[in-house]
């Protein structure tokens, strides 16, 4: 990285401060998810919003402002690192100096009860208690949204503070694309004569410990070449990943004692994101350049592993051995193909985060089109709960029974955050035109069948990792394929392994 | 706690980002200790001092000087608690107010090199290479005395940065009645028919599972009464207890796979830390009133619980059939007499660490008497390492072979600290005297015969911790027993105790 730009200098210093300080939020928060006594909550809140603001004010600091402002108006003088320096300072900074700063802090008043109201609601069952935070939350966000700016939809402002440059229309585009071809192929796999959707293994007999999986994440992580030096595995109820320092990334997963399957993908899905905070390239480290460069791109590289690595039939077929040995008496006697069908059996479902590869970003495009609606007003917050019961009628041809498992199943809307969800299946589709590429260099399922993962993770360094934020998600995307996003290759991607796993 | 005065009502608020500051920085380095990956050392490093700065920053800031120095211009004016919290702030504040910036500056300097240099000296036995480092930090520490201002000694000055008003004279007077005497017993108990310095359970033959030890551990913690919602305990290379909020203690221990007493030691001695911590009355909570007093009354508590109470004889008895029901094959058939000898092997030695209950104190007397002729010039730092071996074979009559057994064992000469050591010492002595005054109303030998804790944990809690440092040590000792500090309680205390375990 080269920085002459005496302007671009000063904000980098200033930039570091705020890294620092982002980085210290991290520990508490990481802490607080892995460690936290129960009588502590209210303390750490308190610690996490005195950082908070500090932050905020570090953001809008005049001197700063002014000296973004500046660097703005001299761009065509910039090399390219320092204009992606200048523009990811831009995006961060949209938040803290276009929304008032009362509507922030009465956005932070509305979801701190959000998400005590959430947790009572769903628990009980009852949308209609957490509807007036729901309504607070998308007129706070309408309101927002109009602060933010945007061409033609105000969900356009909200996607795009979780994917720069994204909006509805394109999304809807892809989504259109995705969604009948998704439909169509579960109808055929559920047709198939192989079909099975439950497997005996995990129906509650059989135990496996946690010391076991434990050793077992071990033994993927190191696998796929996660520096245990520069970072750590934990547990928390919910799988995360955070990076604490440069040096310093740490992933979560949790044991499921009758399903080994669930610490087995979060361990492979969050040392995705691992190795990709890991590897970006040390210049980049407390600048704006540093970490991963959006949500999406950080699904892509996190559900590529789980997924298209984790989950891929040879890889499976090389497992199965190990997977006997961690659990000899549990899984003995079962062969390869039954192996690869446990990994991979698809059906649909009520809750987003238990849904299989194929049957994901359905859960996805129906959060897309209510969030969406939501936004623009079409749809009122009231009838969100029929809303969620029809598309799952038709998207999953099942209709959620309660609450719980439709309307109030995700944490998401109860802290604010809509334009969130698109960001995973964008991540599917990223992934699967990455595979396609990567295919044309690494003999993907060869080196998969022979457990070899050095190609695969150094094709994923030298095209993405290393790259950190500097170029936005398409820039990226393109750089490394050649293409804009096509989201065919997702759907071809689905066709091919699973017709062959079920027959079809 | 009631304020009236607006000044005070100020300086509150004020302290209490100083406190949220503080604990940040506490979990920072808490999880340095306890969980940071090798690599991320010095990103680490850079965050905590970021926090330091900000925090020197806060103490500094002039509004506040100007509040506490409007404050002690009033002081006929407050109330009882009113003028603690003054006393407070200005204690905490003398250090950053007093001492010029580029003083603390270079000490910070010094210290950050220092410590390599120690550690690469004592690994090689080299006083020599770390004698250019301590020639410095004695002179740093004279100049800083100097700017504290002292009345008689430069040492004063550095001791009661640690235990307030405590002065060189009056610390070697105390240690001036307890040398000859620890001397002596320690003489007679070596004389004993039924002297011995080692145990074969010991030895190195049996191993004592880590996961027994843990278990011993939170058995131990739950019989003290430690809250775990408001706490935990972890492991690191040398326990210790922090406070990350008033409701979140954590302590750690370590686990020697050959010497189970080594956990258990530990893990009693921090969860004395712990309840003084823990149980200091709320309102004090992010005011100058919460948590300890002072380092020798924190080691008042933790010597109490570890010495006083985990080794007494008849707790010992108590806990022989728990301790054989841990660890069955290791423990079975020793009787309860060689448990309670097991606990209390007296015998000279070299690493204070590792010392018992009776030679503890004269390893700190050592330290007083070497800093104390450090800091007044009496003594040069080339002589230290000659002048350690000389006092070594005064007290213990032994005299060790190479430094790191002598003058370059101890850690915190490294990072700056002289007048700490003492503390260690006065704790035994607050101890020793609060336990007289509990006999009074609590029958101890006998409630520990029976594993009751409850009123001993009582009688400290209402007597020490509640007070959290409303009271200075000496102000709170006479409050609790109604005299000032006299040895002679830990004298008879030792005197009786060893008597009958060595029929003397």
């Amino acid at each position: 990285m080269k920085i002459t730009n005496s302007s671009i200098k000063q904000l980098l210093n200033h930039y570091k401060e705020i890294s620092v300080l982002t980085k210290i939020k991290a520990v508490l928060e990481w802490d607080l998810n892995v460690n936290l006594p129960p009588k502590a909550a209210e303390g750490r809140a308190g610690q996490v919003e005195y950082l908070a603001n500090q932050l905020t004010a570090l953001w809008k600091k005049k001197e700063f402002v002014d000296l973004l402002k500046k660097a703005n108006t001299n761009l065509d003088k910039l090399n390219e690192d320092e204009k992606a320096i200048v523009r990811n300072l831009n995006y961060a900074n949209k938040y803290y100096s276009r929304i008032p700063e009362e509507i922030i802090a009465e956005k932070e008043k509305v979801t701190a009860k959000a998400f005590m109201v959430w947790q009572k609601a769903r628990s009980e069952n009852k949308f209609r208690d957490f509807l007036p935070s729901l309504k607070e939350i998308v007129r706070l966000n309408q309101i927002i949204a109009k602060h933010l700016e945007y061409k033609e939809n105000p969900y356009d402002a909200l996607l795009d503070l979780f994917e720069p440059e994204l909006t509805a229309k394109h999304t809807a585009e892809l989504f259109g694309i995705i969604k009948p071809a998704l439909i169509d192929l579960i109808k055929r796999i559920q047709k198939s004569k192989d079909y099975q959707s439950e497997s005996p293994l995990v129906d509650g007999k059989f135990i496996y410990p946690q010391p076991e999986q434990k050793h077992l994440s071990q033994f993927l992580m190191s696998k796929m070449g996660f520096d245990t030096a520069a970072g750590r595995m934990d547990i928390s109820a919910h799988p995360f990943t955070t990076s604490l320092d440069q040096f310093d990334v740490r992933i979560t997963t949790r044991y499921l004692e009758k399903d080994f399957r669930d610490s087995y993908s979060s361990t492979v899905h969050e040392t995705g994101h691992a190795l990709y905070e890991q590897e970006a390239s040390p210049e980049y480290a407390q600048t704006p350049l540093e970490g991963g460069v959006s949500f999406g791109i950080h699904e892509a590289m996190s559900r590529f592993w789980e997924n298209m690595v984790g989950k891929n039939p040879e890889f499976i077929r090389f497992m199965s051995p190990v997977f006997q040995s961690f659990f000899p008496e549990q899984l003995s006697g079962l062969t390869e193909n039954e192996f690869v069908r446990l990994f991979n059996l698809v059906k649909p479902s009520f809750i987003r985060i238990e849904a299989d590869e194929v049957t994901y970003s359905l859960h996805i495009i129906l959060r897309f089109e209510l969030e969406n609606a939501l936004m623009s007003g079409e749809l009122k917050p009231e009838d969100a709960g029929e809303t969620w019961r029809e598309k799952s009628k038709e998207l999953f041809g099942i209709v959620p029974e309660t609450d719980s498992q439709g309307v109030l199943q995700d944490v998401h809307w109860s802290y604010g955050a809509m334009g969130y969800f698109p960001s995973y299946a964008l991540g599917n589709l990223y992934g699967a035109q990455l595979l396609a590429r990567m295919k044309d260099s690494v003999d993907f399922d060869k080196d998969l069948s022979k457990g070899k993962l050095g190609r695969i993770h150094s094709w994923l360094k030298e095209n993405i990792h290393v790259h950190g934020s500097k170029y936005l998600p398409e820039e990226l995307l393109i750089k490394a394929t050649g293409k804009p996003l096509d989201p065919k290759y997702f759907i071809e991607y689905l066709e091919k392994k699973y017709s062959k796993i079920y027959s079809l």
